[in-house]
């Protein structure tokens, strides 16, 4: 097997752009990918200052080594959620990552700074914790960046999370999802802009990136995710492309390109008619953000023990 | 297990509707199912003249049983396609079945009355059997309704068959095929109506309708068909139900209610603009239409031996 670009030993195979690379290839591989989502979907400006969303896995890394190499001015803000150890080690992995690099890594930790955990608020509103991760991750990632004047929040949702969602959203055709999948969202009032670099790349080849440049990652999926629904849809993506390299890149960039327009008249909340929350300033169609109502909510809680369950206690 | 219609031992149980039901009750429940289709995609009017599709399977035979018994004027059209055994045996079943409730049978066969078989004509224009047999069908059934004065054709699409076809046009986001995806096609000059009034039963309940009523069928599947892309759709939605019972309902209706509408312009051929096939008299976009081409290409050439191959060898 030989190198697509030099012809030198190839060390991986890629079947859906049925070429191979060495090491070098591949790395440049991985950066012409980011380099022409980002070109293509207008998602970073020279210039622009960048908060990359770092977990400690292998594609928050990943993404924010990329950018680095490609010259973005792009920092790292790593967040707490309190779950055990998985948290302790995904903190270290990042902050490793930071040091070694010479970056700057701004940190939240949910449990010190903010008086919960992601297990207790999911608890306490009776929601999946993974809903209510997300929910407390769009929050803080976006008034972060406001508050430190950054122009744009960069996750690592890569190819595999993209198809997955967009699989899911699929199945029930549900129009207001469908509506909102892009791999950038513009900025409005109050909100930051949001970007998926990522999008061309797969788990796999992140993995990969990580492994031949020595960027030690948080291999553990995290606990509270096992045996959730994407995590399904990935692997019946999986088969797919198993039986058709390039089947799962196809469904996910048809969709964008020719389909998603027809949904976008779909988007339920006008972003222009927010309010502002009266706790912590951001826009929010109520009177209190879903996340300030969820923090007061577990904050409320005796340690474990549901508020909403107390009360209806019988 | 009890009926949830009359709370007698039921046969049967259908996890999507959370139901069971008794033999008497089942066969009510499956024609429930399809006067519900008719009426709620207006597909055949007190009156109409249908020609069902016949194959010799479980779904045209249920589908011509029920509706006869919910009353309507349908007659059957049976083609041989020269698919060696299964085609023999396939049209024993429909002559027994047409015999036994004593209904009309029309036959077209296409070794005896076109000069050519499926596999002969596949081999010619190097086309996938199933292509040309769709092809083929589409042809012959309108032609044949339209020749003999029936409205409507009616064809055995379950609901299985119709989300294994959405899945795959939903991966490739294919918006000609999207837009042309709906349970009933209008009738417009030289096309008569085409509907589906299977697409709200699956093909377990059609198997089941079949074995509790004594109406033999075909077993075997197509043996052109076997290992094709839409085999392994319908596996992978029944790992999907598997999971979650109405997964597979739930993701056919929501595209028919919510999302159909929107890849409505995306029908590439306008009806209007067709011209007359100069051979058959056939709605076409050129001067002689794609089923009359295959027949002059199939017939020109010697036995087993397309002429394309012929022609090119060296």
């Amino acid at each position: 097997m030989r190198c697509r670009r030099c012809k030198a030993d190839a060390i991986i195979d890629l079947r859906r752009h049925n070429a191979a690379f060495c090491r070098d290839c591949f790395v440049h591989h991985c950066h012409e990918q980011v380099r022409r989502a980002i070109h293509d979907y207008e998602m970073i400006e020279p210039g622009a200052r960048v908060l990359v969303a770092v977990s400690g896995g292998k594609d928050s890394l990943a993404l924010w080594h990329i950018l680095r190499e490609l010259g973005y001015e792009a920092d790292g803000l790593y967040l707490g959620l309190g779950i055990g150890t998985y948290s302790d080690e995904s903190g270290d992995f990042a902050r490793a990552f930071a040091q070694r690099f010479d970056l700057t890594l701004h940190e939240i930790d949910l449990p010190a700074d903010l008086g919960f955990d992601i297990p207790e608020g999911a608890r306490t509103v009776r929601r999946s914790p993974c809903g209510v991760c997300g929910l407390s991750k769009r929050h803080l990632f976006n008034q972060a960046a406001s508050t430190h004047g950054y122009d744009i929040v960069a996750t690592g949702h890569n190819l595999d999370d993209e198809a997955a969602v967009l699989f899911g959203n699929t199945l029930r055709w549900d129009d207001e999802y469908l509506a909102r999948q892009f791999p950038v969202l513009p900025a409005t009032d109050g909100f930051v802009r949001k970007v998926k670099p990522l999008v061309r790349v797969g788990e796999r080849e992140m993995a990969a990136y990580c492994v031949v440049l020595g960027i030690d990652y948080i291999l553990e999926e995290c606990p509270m995710a096992v045996g959730n629904r994407h995590l399904a849809y990935k692997e019946l993506l999986n088969s797919l492309e198993e039986r058709s390299p390039g089947a799962k890149a196809a469904f996910l960039f048809n969709f964008l390109d020719r389909a998603h327009e027809r949904f976008a008249d779909a988007a339920v909340v006008d972003k222009d008619d927010l309010l502002r929350c009266t706790i912590c300033g951001s826009p929010t169609p109520g009177e209190v953000c879903a996340f300030c109502r969820l923090q007061a909510r577990a904050c409320a809680a005796p340690d474990s023990v549901p508020v909403t369950l107390r009360g209806a206690a019988s």
